[in-house]
Order: structure tokens, then sequence, then C-alpha cells
């Protein structure tokens, strides 16, 4: 500790939010070089180096190879896949000396793909298994919790490249018996859930998801059955189509001073009472237009049709939409739309084919038969008995209204569903053709026929997943790494002035190295204090860790699991021994 | 082999130069992604790594400690140094979404300074002895011989922080040592040179040049003492000042149609012949205009007086100048200077102080009492007897004249110097307190008073390293690594159709890696014929090559050492065993 390039911080620093950045900062383990952009210090990058051999011993053992692309990438091959336009401002974009266009790499298809093109053209070649363990560049609006979401990261990317959809499943199955080895070795507690493939399309999708309540991505669990899935690819479970011949025409009517959908609910209980049960906000069609920003800049405006018990959920919106961003229609664009009466719009206003031409998407709950009390396109008159498939039909159906607990799961009968927070640590998907037919990858297939490669996206997050392991196991007192990716196995601390205490320690330190064990060496001396050593020593988070003090006139040392914390003394002469055994377990 | 993601081209590259350029991409280790970026296909990249974990071993071992800096960089701490100027267009400079500058970091000098200014702040502390191993930036004007100059490339870089000039010099020289024992490692062929230090000035300097033809850098060495140089820091040794009371003044002489060096010796010795000796080339004095161009855009004119038997080196003098580029100075230019008349330009109207106003720097030959022919300033005229000293006196000396080989060395009275080439693969030098001054990096002394910091820099080319092996260790059938760095220990070729050959390779293979060893086994069958297998397998240059073919109805195999080219039989029962002692030695 004399000598490690460490120096621990007392304070939380100023732009710290989360736990696990507030501690990798005081325990020296990262600092900030710039929003987003970290420097680690060489007990983070112990740690990194670490995570980073466990998840390469599992690739490596499901037969997966590794190379290494360059971060810094020509603008042709995105060109040919029109990301360069749709990735927008979320990438950074340079120039050479000559002029030339290139970019920072914040994710590889690409690469990967024009790779497997330039050097296989048979089945034969196939299944290959792709991964690189590099440096990613992404220019996040929005820079958060330290290494959780930075600019500058390290990614595990790997592709699987196969002719068949079946060969895709078995590669999609391998990676994810892998990503569970890899998680469980890591020492998350993760939940894996469902979740959305992106702007490539594809079907299987799934996240690991460490569980934490910094997390930004909220998924869903069923109380029942074993659905899970982030919010964002959650498929609401639409009813059946119903017959509609029961109903009464529709009829509008006026309903004075209702703009919001609280008012017009208490309006229609009171005027328009019914016998079964009272008028609820999830009798309404609520329709909220908002506008779509195309990655080319163009503007696209969009209507969105669900019950009014239900609010738009941004994420979950731009979930569907990827790369496009939605922002609310504000008041000096809805006005560019003369057939929109604000707070009373109705489908009849809605949709392609209408008067205002705007594209009309529902949620899927609005499926044909059920009846609605929606805008009359009049101020203060809205629609009663209005019954989808009869008096109006969507352009389509949208996945935008916002999930929450105790809604019904789309899995099952029985349960419900129940939210909780992860961070996103990997997402393994089946990517398909989408690549391989932008950038031209096809193979002979047995009869000599070209066919198009289908493929499989496996990522996982090794910068963040120090951070997500650091959220998931620490105290008060500072950071509790699990063995396999802690910076040392043992910490010792010379605790007192006595020239034994220290000769003693340094003899274990140097027996534990002897033993292959990485050791941390409290040695510092004079001003620096036992407390401080101790405070360090939890600080930093080693798994176990050792003092040698005022015990050794009795001839013991003082043994402490960190994250037990349970304390147990040790004759010095044994100490080296029983040491190694707590390490090797 | 029909599984590993290589393809070995028959052909070479349309743009390779050099033979490990040519190599590295036929037997499938790199692949183009941009000028002067590769990406490192699975070989490549076991090749590196091996690089690395050796000089990551001996940097550990002189206990320095790995830490690990972003590539992108904010501008600001290169704006203290002043080097965001000063690199001019020579590295990558990028906007965030904010507009923010950044850059690509060529080199961390002002990183590493930063971290220890944060961290520590006691002469206590000191030394430390920091590295990191990482990808690197330089828009390099001409990248050049694949992974040799590239544009995206890995450096080891360490820094030394010392109170003192002692420690300095002691941190230094446990750097040199590490540095000697890693190049010993990894089988270079090596020359360490005195070296230039680059804008940053600071003492001692030394390159380590792999030797190789195909190096840009020419090195000098004497052929009687130790004295070796890249050409760049030869100094040249001037002669005493003499006195010049013998000399008679300057006569200026009319010399018709003497444009060049040549034309003028041939008239001295027909119209001014002299008894002792006849005149030369290097009896005159050339007098070579050039223009600075400074990083910030500005020109400036410079005049540099040089024997007339010699040339100005651009690199020696561009090294003496970094980072200001040099150019000749072109007619149009020359005509904006009046006082100049082309081809008879003498020292009169050189010098800051004189009619051109033009600085004006001698080679360290021109000293005090040396006697000159050169212009007269008057077309057609030259002077005669112009001394040094007494007829003129430049602002300053300059190394720009060219090192020949023959030259006297600077450094014993008997040798000359004769001169190579090589690749610059690691270059140690004594920066001094430049960096800690521009960033203010100070420590309190043992008497409490803030000093500033004295650093030391070591750098080492580690994807450079790999092609320099690679240019190093090859013949005309491929590559043949040194062992520490190979990509397998063993190639097993199973050759023939027999499925016993098959079946016997694979078991050794399997045995081998059972043993610890990295193996490449081609398994190939069907169209592979054992002809292509073999000229793989040398191309691909692992140390050990083993064929399991005919010989193995007499129960042998045979064993071959790619670098001798020595084979012997050996019974397949044994072979295991066998080929672990070749590797372990």
């Amino acid at each position: 500790m004399s000598q490690l390039f460490v120096r621990t911080l007392r304070d939380d620093p100023a732009d710290a939010e989360v736990p696990s950045h507030r501690l990798l900062v005081r325990a020296g383990y990262v600092r900030r070089a710039a929003p987003g952009i970290y420097t680690w210090l060489p007990l983070g990058l112990r740690v990194l180096r670490n995570v980073e051999a466990i998840i390469r011993e599992e690739m490596d053992a499901i037969g997966a190879q590794e190379l290494s692309f360059p971060a810094l990438l020509p603008r042709e091959p995105y060109e040919a896949s029109n990301r360069w336009t749709t990735y927008g401002n979320g990438i950074f974009r340079l120039h050479d000396r000559k002029g030339g266009d290139y970019l920072l790499g914040p994710t590889h298809e690409e690469m990967f793909t024009l790779a497997v093109k330039d050097m296989y053209s048979s089945y034969k070649d196939l299944p290959v298994w792709l991964y690189q363990i590099q440096t990613k560049y992404r220019d996040e609006a929005r820079p958060r919790a330290g290494v959780l979401r930075g600019r500058e990261f390290i990614m595990k990317d790997s592709y699987s490249f196969d002719t068949t959809d079946e060969g895709l499943d078995a590669s999609y199955a391998a990676h994810r018996a892998a990503y569970v080895r890899t998680f469980d070795r890591l020492g998350f507690d993760y939940a894996i859930v469902k979740a959305t493939s992106g702007a490539m399309g594809g079907s299987r999708s799934e996240e690991f998801l460490a569980k934490a309540d910094v997390g930004e991505d909220t998924y869903v669990r069923c109380t029942h059955c074993d659905y899970a899935a982030n919010v964002e690819a959650v498929a609401v479970r639409a009813p059946a189509a119903s017959g509609y011949d029961d109903a009464p025409a529709a009829h509008a009517e006026e309903t004075p001073e209702t703009p919001t959908i609280a008012t017009l609910v208490d309006h229609l209980n009171e005027k328009f009472p019914r016998e079964d049960r009272p008028w609820a906000a999830g009798d309404t069609l609520k329709n909220v237009l908002v506008v779509l920003k195309h990655p080319d800049g163009t503007r696209e405006p969009l209507a969105i049709g669900l019950p009014g018990d239900r609010d738009v959920d941004q994420k979950r919106l731009e979930g569907q939409l990827e790369p496009i961003e939605v922002e609310a229609m504000d008041d000096v664009e809805l006005r560019k739309h003369p057939a929109l009466v604000k707070g009373y719009i109705g489908p009849e206003v809605l949709g392609e084919e209408s008067a205002s031409g705007i594209r009309y998407v529902v949620d899927p709950r609005v499926v044909d038969g059920t009846r609605w009390v929606t805008g009359a396109n009049l101020p203060g008159s809205h629609v009663l008995d209005l019954v989808a498939g009869r008096d109006f039909t969507a352009d389509g159906t949208i996945e935008a209204a916002d999930v929450r607990d105790g809604d019904a799961c789309p899995n099952c009968e029985e349960g419900t569903l129940e939210s909780a927070r992860g961070i996103e640590m990997g997402h393994i998907f089946q990517l398909g053709r989408w690549f391989a037919e932008a950038l031209d990858l096809k193979v002979l297939d047995e009869s000599g026929k070209l066919v198009t490669v289908t493929m499989g996206s496996y990522g996982i997050g090794v910068t963040r997943a120090v951070a997500a392991i650091a959220e998931g196991n620490h105290d008060e007192h500072g950071l509790c790494w699990p063995r396999a990716i802690a910076p040392a196995a043992v910490h010792v601390v010379a605790a007192g002035k006595d020239p034994a205490v220290f000769a003693a320690a340094e003899r274990l330190a140097t027996e534990l190295a002897g033993a292959g064990l990485d050791v941390i060496y409290d040695d510092r001396a004079g001003k620096v204090s036992p407390g401080v050593k101790f405070k360090d020593a939890e600080l930093i988070g080693v798994p176990t860790l050792v003092t040698v003090g005022r015990g050794l006139a009795d001839g013991v040392i003082e043994v402490k699991d960190r994250h037990t914390g349970e304390r147990e003394e040790v004759a010095v002469d044994d100490a080296a021994a029983h040491l190694v055994g707590v390490v090797r377990g």
C-alpha cells in the first residue's frame, strides 16, 4: 500500500449518483478523464482483467474464436448498411488528414460480416463464432453513473454465422449457455428477460439484467409462470376480437369542460350513468400526438390511440421505432393540422386516409368490437359507443402503453406482472439475415447455390460489468468483491508500531504471494493509523482481510471475511496454509 | 485448421512493400480495414498477446504498475501543454455532440502527469513507475508496411516520476535493463543507439532498433568504440577553434558560371591553384535556404551554412526542430528577399542582424578560424579566405549535415562510422521537468518545500514489434516465429487420406494440448492435399512442424524444425513426450 498507485478518498465525488460510482472512485479504482470517459487505475484494471478473463474462458470453451477489429473505422461499410446515417449523433465521427470520413465504432456488425465474407465462401466453413473484447465509443447524450454508462467502454461482442435457421438456433443456445456460466462465475444476481431486437429485426432476443435499483432498465416478471421481459419487450395480450352487432350506433354528446380523462369520466358517470358498472378511465380512448424524428432529420407526425387509463411509455415507444426518436407534438405543430381539436381528438380525423393524413396506430387492446368513449373532434364533445372495426380502423397497432404492476401476464392466465429494475449486462439475439443481405455475405450451400448467411449477435458490457458487480456487492463501508474478480485474494494489514508486527505481516504477505495468491499488504508506517488502514481495507473490498497486530504477542492473527463480517483468530504459524485454504475454498 | 478462422493467400497483397506485411497478410494474421488500420485475426491476436505478456512481465518485474488511460481524450490537458497546437495535423481530432474538442491520444504524457498530480503530493510517494498497454492513434501522412507504421496501433508506454536527477537516472537504468530483457526474450536482433529527445528536450535518450533493411531509421556505429546513434542524433565533432592571425583578408573574385560546388571547385583549381593541396568541395561553404513551417501555420525562412561536400539531411534537420516541418525555399519565396543572389549567397547577407534578416545557423564544423570559399552575393562572384569569427558570425549551429559511412566517430579518435537500418522498437528518454512544469506537478520535498517532479519516458511499439519480429524471422516459405511468441508451439499435419493417419494425428494433437501446449492441427480432409497443408504450415510459421503420414505404417512421424529445417523421425508412441521436450527446451 505504500507503493501501490492508489489514494482513497473520504468524500464522495460530487458527480456520483450511484453507489458503484461513488465507491469505485473513492477506493481508487477509476478516475474520470472527461464526461463518460474513465481512467482505470491499477486496482480497477485488475478487476477489469479478471472479468475479461472469465468471459474469454467461457467464449473459448464453446469454440468461439477471438480476433480484434479496429476502433477507428472507415465510413464505407457503415454506408453500405445505412448505419452511417441511422446512427445520427449517437456516434463519434471524424475526418483524417485527407478529409476521409471515419467513425469510432459503437458496434462492429459490419466488420464481422465483412471479415467472414472476406475469408469464407462455403457452407462447410460454417458455423463460425467470432468474438472480440474491445473498446467501443458512443456519444451518449447523458453519460451517467461512472463506468455504468460511459462514452468509451469495453464490450465483448460475438457474432455467429450459420446457413440455416436451425443452425442459428443452435448457435444462440450455445451462447446463451455460455452467458449463464459467465454471469454465474462473475457473481451476478441476474434475470434473463425477453427483449426487443432493435432496428435490425430478428427473432429471439434476450437480455441478461443484473438486478439493481439503480438500473436503467425496467423489467417485469410473472407472479405465476416463468415469464420475464424488459418492459420495452412486453407484448400486451390483446382480447379476442368480439362482434359488435348489439352495440348501438355511435353518438356524439356534449361534454363541456372535460379536457382530461378524469373530468371526462366524472362527467360520464354524472350525465350518462351505466347500469352494470361505472365509467372508468379504461373505457375511454386517448389519442396522443407525437412527432417522429428520423435519423435523416425528417419529422413525421404520429397518432397513438390507447386506453385512457394508460400513458405512453417513451422508452417502450422508442424501443419499437429505433433508431427513430420521439417527442411530444407541441401546440405550434398541432395547429398545423386544422382537423385536430386539442383535447377532443377522435379517430375520425386520424389515419393515413383521413382528413389529417396522420398515421394512426393503436394499443393492441383496441381490438375489433371494443367500444370506446373518445373525442368527437368538436370542442367540448365526445363520442360514445364508438366501436373499433365498425366505426374506425387504425393503420396498425403499437406497443407504446406503459406496463404496470398487476397487469395480466401475457404468457399465462393466472399470473400478473411485477416490475423490478436491472442493468443490462448482456444481450443475445438472433440478428437474422439483415447485415448479410446489406453487405452481400453469401456462401455456397450443399447444392452449389448461393445462400445468404444468418447471424446471431451476443454482447457483454465488460467495463459496465465491473460497475454492476460493485453495485451488487457493497455495504456502507465499501466494496465487497466476489472472489473470482477481486483485485487481490487477501489484504494484510500491519496494525501497530511494533517492528515485530511489520516483520510478521510482511513474512505472511510474502508467503501468500509465494503460494500464488494476489496480496495487498498495507505496510504503511508513520502517521497512517491502524484505523485508517482498516477503513481503506474495507473500502477496497478484498474478500479476506487479515490483521497482524496486538494478537501477535499471543501468536495469533485475525482473519475477517469481508462479506459476512465473520472474524476468527488463527495461529500465526498456520496462517499462510489456513488462508490458502480459505481462498482456494 | 478446418475450423480456425484463417485463410492463407497464395498471392502477395498489392499494397505490401515489405516481407512482414506480405507474410502477415498472406498467412492470415492481419487484414487491412483502412489505410494504416488493421484487424487482428485469431493467429495474429495470439502473437500480439504473447508479445504483450512478455512486456507486461518485465514491466511488472521492475515494479512498474499497470493502468489504462482512455484513448478518447479531452482537449484541456493538451491545451495546457500546448501540444493541442504543436501536434498539427498529425493527430485525429473530433467533436462530441456538444461541440467539445477531443483528440485520439497519440501519446499520454499529459494524462500520466495529471494522474500523479491527482494522487500524489509528497517525495515519499516517489519514485513511481506507471505503464499502460494501450491503443494509440496518429494520423500519419504515409502509413506504410502494414502494422509497421499504422494509424491505429498498440504501445506500451511508461513514465517514471522522481524528485531528483539521481532518482531519474536510477529509474532510467531500471527501465533500460527491463527493455534489454524484453527485447532479448522477444527474439530481436537489435541495437541500442543514442537518440534525439524530440521537442521536449531532456537529456539521455536511447532507441532500441530492430536491425532490418526495411527500417525507416538509419543509425551509425563506430568501427572502433561502442558508439552507436540514430543519424538524427549524431553530433558532429567540431574541430577546435583556431586562430586566424595568419589568414589574408577576404577577397571577392569573379568566378563566372560556377553555380554548383563542382563547377566552383574546378574553377578554383584552374584560376586559384593552392600549393599544399587542391581545392575540394569541403573548402567551400554552402548556404542552403529553407522554410520552417511552424505548427501554428506561420512560415519562417532559415539559412543553413555547411561545408560544400555535405548535403542537408531533412530527417536530421527536422529531428532538431520538431515539431516544426521543413521545406526547401522555392524561387518565388527566394525572390522576396532581394539581398539574396541565387547560387552566390554568402554570410554577409545572412543572419538576424543582416540585410536579409534571415536567421543563419551553421554546421558545427564551421568553427572560428576556419577559412571558406563562399558566395560573394554578386552574380558570378565568390569570396575567398572568408574566416569564420573574423569575417562573419552565425546566429548558432545546427546538426543538419548528412552523416556518411567513413565519417570520424564523434566519440573516439580512431574509429569511423558505418551505417545500418533499423526499426524503432523502443525509445527510452529522460523527459525531465517539461511536462511537470507545464501541468504544475509538484510534491513536497523533505524540507517541506514544493519541488517540480522529473520524468522519464519509456515506450515500446507493441503491434510494430509483431511486424518487426516477422521481418527478422522469415524465409522464402513464410514466417518462422521465435518460440516465445509463436501462435502455437506445434503444428500437426495429417498428411494422406488414410483414416488411421487422421486418427493418429488427432490423438497426438489432443495429447499435446493435454500437456498444456498450444497446437494447430491441420485436420482438413477432402480436396486439401498434403502439399497445400505443408505450404500453409510453413507460411504460418509455428516453430515445430509435425507430419503424420506415410511413416505411420512404420510407426514413425516426422518432426521438423521450422527455423533450421532439420527433420527427424520419431516413434509415434514417444512423439508426445518427445515434442513436449522439444518445446520446453
